[in-house]
C-alpha cells in the first residue's frame, strides 16, 4: 500500500541521565511496522512538541504521571495524519493529535487522541505549537490560578519561552504590568518591543534582585514561575502581601537527581507576606481545552497574542533540540518537524 | 492613689540574638511611671501570652509587621485591669486586652485594646490563653485556608502546641482523620488519648517519613505546618494530589539569621502533586474575632475542644519561659502570670 512504511523509527529512553541530558540518554532505533489490529490506526507524524516537562518524564522521581520507562519510546505530544485505519473514529486522511511518542509513525488505538479539523487563519504548526500545551498552560496558570486584577504587577520567569511569552501578553490584556525575566538581550528586547512587556531583566547580565526592587518598588502581585532556584528566591523577596506564586515549571531543578534540589530560600515569606504558592499540571485541564482555545484564538486573531515558533527539522535532531530548553537556546515554542505538513 | 505604682518594670530588647535566644537578648529594667496624659490609661497587667512568633519580632528580617527595635520594651499580647483612666472608653476597673509590652504596668491610649467583659464558664486564663491567638489561628488556618472535607487526612506539626492541639480537634469536628507530630511520648499520648487525634508520631524517636507512609498510605490532604524544615519536607513527600499545606508557623527556622534557613527540599511536589501552599497571619483577621469566638466557645462548652495552659508565674520569668517554645519544653498554651487575676 502506498505511503505505508515497513518500519517505524523512534527515539528510545536508553540511559537515565544523572544530571543534564547527554547524548546517550535517548537513542534512535528502527523496529518493523507491526500489523494493525482492529481498532488501531497508523499515524504519520508531522510535528512533535518539545516541552520542559520532558525532562521530568526521564527522572525516577514520583511525578505527576508515570515516567517513561527505560527501553520505551520517548513520550511527546504529536500531530500527524492517519495513513491507515481500522478505527472508524479516525479515518484515513484525518489529522490527529495526542500524547504519543517521538517517532516518524505511530500505531495507536487512538485513546487520548483528538481529531484536528483545522483553524481558520492558523497554519498547522501555529495551531499545534500554541494550542496544545503553551497556550492553555499560560491561560490556566495566570488567569485561573493567579486571578490577575487590573494594576497588578506580574513577573514572568523564562519569559521568552513558549509559555512565558504568552503569559506576559495575557497579563497585559487583563490590565496588569508585566515584567519578564529572560536570558539574553535579544530575548529581553523581543519581550518589550514586540510582546508589550513593560520591562525585561536579563538574568545573565543583571542583578535580578536589585532590578526587581527598582521595577516593582511596591512589590509583586503575581510571580509566574517557570524556572525555580535563585530566580524564584529573588521573586519571593519582592512579593507583595497576599501575592500569588504560580508554579508552572521549575526547570532549573529538573536536572537535579532525587531530593538534592535546594528549596526556595525565602520560604518564610509565605507567612511574612501571606503568600499563596500553587502548582498545576495542564494535563488535568484537557476537558476544558475548548473554552481555553476560544479565548486564546480570539486574542491571536485580534493580534493581541504574538508568538514565535522554533521549528527544528527532522526527527533525528529531536534529542539534540530538547537540550535547548535547559540552556535557554530556543527562541519561541520549540518543536520538531518530523514529516511534510501537506498530506 | 492606692494601687498605683511609682515605676514600671518591663523586659527590654537588649541585644539581637544571632541564633537561639540567649540570656542577654532581653533585659528587665525599671523606669519611673510617667504622668498620664488625657486619653491615656494605666493598666495593671495580669497575663502575658508567649507565642512562637515572638522570635520573629526580634529578628531584623522584613517581616509581617515592624520588628521590635533594640532598646524598646518587648512586645506581647496582655490582658490586665485598668487602675487609672483618663479615657472614658476604658474606665477604672475594666479588664482590657491588646498587643502591648512585657511589663507589669503599661500606659496606653488604648489604641488596639479591647474591653473584656467575661465569658460564662471560662476563667480569665482560659479565655485569654485560648481566644487571643491560639484558637482563632487554629480556626482560620484549618477551616478557612485548609477547607477540610469529611474523610480528609490532616497532619498537624507541633501538634501538642497551643495551636496544634486545637487544630486536630477541629479537624475531627469536621470529620477528618487527624495525625499529630510532637516531640515526646507524653505529648503523643495526650494527643491520642485526650484530644482524639487518630494517631501521633514522636519525631524525636520515630522516622517521620516512614510513619507518615504507614499512617497516611493514600496521602495527606492537609498539612497544618507550625514547624518547617525536615518535618515539612516529610509532609511534602506524602501530600495527595490537590493537597493544601497551611503555613501557620516555621518555628524551626526562626532562629536562623537572614536568608540562611534552607527551603523545603521537596518543593517540586508543588507541581507534581498540584499543591497549594498558603501562609497567613492571624493579626489580619482581628475584625472577624467575634465570629471565630462564637464557633470556638460553642465547641469548648460542648467539651469538643480541650486544651491545657502552661502558666509560668512572675514577669521576671518571662524571658526564660519564652525559650521553652523553641525547645518544645512547654506543655500547652504558654503564658506568664504577671499579676493577681482578682482585682
Amino acid at each position: 500500500m502506498s505511503g505505508i512504511p515497513n518500519a517505524i523509527k523512534s527515539w528510545y529512553f536508553a540511559e537515565r541521565p544523572k544530571g543534564d541530558l547527554d547524548d546517550t540518554t535517548l537513542a534512535l532505533r528502527t523496529v518493523p511496522l507491526p500489523e494493525l489490529a482492529d481498532g488501531e490506526i497508523l499515524v504519520r507524524n508531522i510535528y512533535l512538541s518539545l516541552d520542559a516537562t520532558n525532562r521530568v518524564w526521564l527522572s525516577d522521581w514520583d511525578s505527576y504521571m508515570e515516567p517513561v520507562r527505560l527501553g520505551e519510546p520517548m513520550r511527546g505530544f504529536i500531530i500527524g495524519e492517519v495513513v491507515h485505519s481500522k478505527n472508524a473514529q479516525f479515518p484515513k486522511g484525518a489529522l490527529v493529535s495526542g500524547l504519543s511518542s517521538w517517532s516518524d509513525y505511530v500505531v495507536t488505538n487512538g485513546e487520548g487522541f483528538q481529531t484536528y479539523t483545522g483553524i481558520a487563519g492558523l497554519d498547522l504548526a501555529e495551531a499545534f505549537g500554541i494550542l496544545t500545551v503553551a497556550g492553555p498552560t499560560a491561560y490556566v496558570g495566570l488567569v485561573e490560578i493567579g486571578q490577575p486584577k487590573p494594576g497588578d504587577t506580574v513577573v514572568v520567569t523564562a519569559a521568552a519561552g513558549a509559555v512565558g511569552a504568552l503569559v506576559g501578553q495575557i497579563a497585559k490584556i487583563y490590565g496588569c504590568r508585566a515584567i519578564g525575566i529572560a536570558g539574553s538581550a535579544e530575548k529581553c528586547a523581543w519581550l518589550t518591543r514586540e510582546l508589550g512587556y513593560d520591562a525585561a531583566i536579563n538574568y545573565r547580565t543583571e542583578d535580578v534582585d536589585k532590578r526587581l526592587a527598582e521595577l516593582a518598588p511596591d512589590g509583586i502581585d503575581i510571580q509566574f514561575e517557570n524556572v525555580g532556584g535563585d530566580i524564584l528566591d529573588s521573586g519571593l523577596k519582592h512579593m507583595k502581601n497576599g501575592g500569588r506564586v504560580i508554579i508552572c515549571g521549575l526547570i532549573s531543578t529538573y536536572n537535579s537527581p532525587g531530593e538534592t534540589a535546594p528549596g526556595p530560600k525565602m520560604f518564610r515569606n509565605v507567612i511574612m507576606r501571606r503568600l499563596r504558592i500553587e502548582g498545576f499540571v495542564i494535563l488535568d485541564y484537557l476537558a476544558r481545552y475548548p473554552e481555553f482555545h476560544e479565548k486564546l484564538l480570539g486574542w491571536m486573531r485580534d493580534g493581541r497574542l504574538k508568538y514565535r515558533l522554533h521549528v527544528v527539522d527532522g526527527l533525528e535532531n529531536a534529542a539534540g533540540a530538547l537540550k535547548l530548553l535547559y540552556t535557554g537556546g530556543n527562541h519561541g515554542k520549540l518543536m520538531v518537524k518530523i514529516g511534510d505538513p501537506r498530506a
